[in-house]
């Protein structure tokens, strides 16, 4: 098998979106991360889920489990709503990030590494500059499991 | 919402099982990541599943792209079944590894800090030293996005 393959086709984001789009767009695609497209849709970031977090989260909760156990319930639901207007591309540092990707003919072996090295659950398949879809860690392991032999 | 109202069910793995059955775990249950447990099927520790992969790939592909990439198709899709009984435990590192887990009753903000200050994609909901079930990244986005207000 190759990437092309498993591939699927997966909403995106810009970094002109703001982080709570972007929370949105992941869950409403049940995604396990988010690929930062630019205005010619060319993908120019893969952010895993937790990345994405990273940035929905205020800092301070992230960094004391004290502060962020003192809001009680219902504003705890709710936090991520009080991002202000933040964009992704305001929470992506300049040179931070990069584009986790891969050729359609790539093969389970190298889209596992390369998941592994650069431990991304997300993967674009790219060809030319162009997004041809996404390999996520779900598809990846489904389709090791399945070309595996039966009943071992 | 609390941790115990999307906490899921999921399937653990032991550190005496093989590498491939906690790969195959993991497909099975289309989960993000594993929970080891040990004979009392108390958590142990949490995975998230790119360090699952880790597992999986012989480090010198995960070191050397070419090297992966010189490898054919048909043995790419088997290089997995290649781990001739290596186990988990084999492969956690003493000392390295962590449970990350929240309480029944942590609220959504708790849960999403903790997934983002660790980078894990599956948080073990745990009382008493017991596993109560699990929180995946899925579950947490797709209720912070319904907690939401519609519509915005």
């Amino acid at each position: 098998m190759q990437a092309r393959d498993i591939a699927v086709q997966v909403p995106t984001v810009t970094l002109e979106d703001s982080v709570a789009t972007a929370v949105r767009v992941m869950a409403l695609g049940r995604l396990p991360g988010l690929i930062v497209v630019d205005g010619q849709r060319r993908p120019r970031l893969v952010l895993p889920g937790t990345q994405v977090l990273r940035m929905a989260v205020p800092r301070a909760y992230q960094d004391d489990p004290a502060l962020a156990r003192a809001v009680d319930e219902a504003h705890a639901d709710l936090f991520w709503e009080e991002l202000n207007g933040l964009t992704v591309g305001d929470c992506v540092v300049r040179g931070v990030g990069r584009l986790t990707s891969v050729r359609p003919d790539a093969t389970l072996l190298e889209v596992a590494a390369l998941m592994a090295r650069l431990r991304s659950p997300l993967v674009a398949v790219v060809e030319d500059h162009a997004l041809l879809g996404a390999v996520t860690l779900d598809r990846l392991v489904g389709s090791l499991a399945l070309a595996g032999p039966p009943g071992e």
